[in-house]
């Protein structure tokens, strides 16, 4: 199995349009630093598995034939934007695993395209591309599932967005036993709890309960990005990812 | 005044993905055929105005004090998709002028960031930028203005997302005798009319109607391109609009 990043930065992405932060000047003069919003592809030995789709640029990486199925963690619009260009292809269909939300994200579901929505139930896995995919409910806003993903041999947990995890995820990724978790961080440590979304001390709590082999920070923020470089501090085992980053499990 | 062409297509962009008829394939060997969707700036000798911003990669054309307003025609996600990621921005805040449609697009209204929407008054003049706007009624799915706008001594008319024009709009911008007529060409000529965009006849009466001195088409399906290979004709003083297209006026 082989996980790509396509993006690991908020929904505000790094550099923030106008922001002269040490974060955002950092990325705007090197590339390597710049964070698109989070999604990723996931290859198992017989297709590939397309996580949210909000990099606006699918349509030239990826070919319809590319995409065995999509998971949506959830429809806030920077999980979902660069599904909307690809809603008038005639491919064949794609199947559409995502969250319990009837209201999705603008009009995606009155014009999906090849996309076929389903809402699987949590906790349920299910195969296809050959993976085993099981979804489980997040904490955000909206309703949000996040991945455990397994092609029988190694296993990777997909979880953002979230602040902190509900006990039964929590109890249910731990005992999956991810060799990765992919999780969300967007801020750092904050003094009120953040709202929708990990910060710091939230996400290092999410990592002892789930305890991986290891875990690659995701959704980050300029905020985050900007404290590091003065306090740099990683829960164990743990680091940020970098867009176009590659792992094989 | 100069107008900027930053996309002309329709909402599918050319190439379509996955798509393989000769307009998406030409377009897919030659990037100087391709369309992204239809938005476009216009400078005035005191500042820029950004007529939509469907593209995603406004962040990196412009600058928050390139933006002098915003001129949104309707709230269909083509026609905003750039803006989700401007959004965290803590630029001054940008004016921006829409059609009376209380829903917008996914969360826009609710996390506008620094675009302040007003809904003007259809048929009266504004100046903003030193240009002078003056919203008109388009036929739509969804409540939508084209934008006429004069320095004083040039005068354009950017009239999409429409089919035909309603008889006032219509009678207002023959009316304003504009250089330049920006307008919906969707389709080629089709059967049963359109719904919601002009085909090429109807194109064509749109432009008898207002006898603009020259016309710009935009917002091009594959289908339109397509057929144009086949069928070179076009109406009178116009043609195809490109991408990245300049017109000083």
């Amino acid at each position: 199995m082989k996980i790509t990043l396509l993006g690991t930065g908020s929904a505000a992405g790094v550099p923030v349009w106008g922001c002269d932060c040490p974060a955002c000047v950092a990325a705007g003069l090197d590339k390597r630093r710049r964070r698109r919003v989070t999604c990723a592809t996931v290859e198992g030995s017989r297709g590939r598995l397309l996580i949210d789709g909000g990099v606006p640029d699918l349509a030239e990486r990826l070919a319809p034939r590319d995409i065995s199925a999509l998971l949506v963690t959830h429809f806030h619009i920077d999980h979902v934007l660069g599904l909307f260009a690809l809603r008038w292809s005639k491919a064949s269909p794609i199947p559409a695993f995502a969250p319990p939300d009837l209201e999705g994200c603008a009009d995606l579901f009155k014009h999906p395209g090849p996309f076929e929505f389903r809402r699987p139930p949590a906790f349920e896995r299910f195969e296809i591309a050959g993976l085993g995919v099981t979804p489980v409910p997040l904490t955000h806003s909206k309703p949000t599932f996040g991945y455990c993903i397994d092609d029988g041999r190694a296993r990777l947990a997909y979880l953002t967005d979230t602040k902190g995890l509900p006990a039964d995820t929590a109890k249910f990724v731990a005992g999956f036993k991810p060799d990765l978790l992919v999780l969300d961080c967007s801020y750092p440590p904050r003094e009120a709890p953040p709202r929708n979304h990990n910060d710091l001390p939230l996400a290092a709590e999410c990592i002892a309960q789930v305890r991986p082999q290891r875990t690659l920070l995701v959704h980050i923020s300029h905020e985050l990005e900007a404290w590091l470089m003065e306090h740099p501090a990683m829960p164990p085992n743990s680091g940020l990812a970098s867009d176009g980053e590659t792992i094989d499990l």
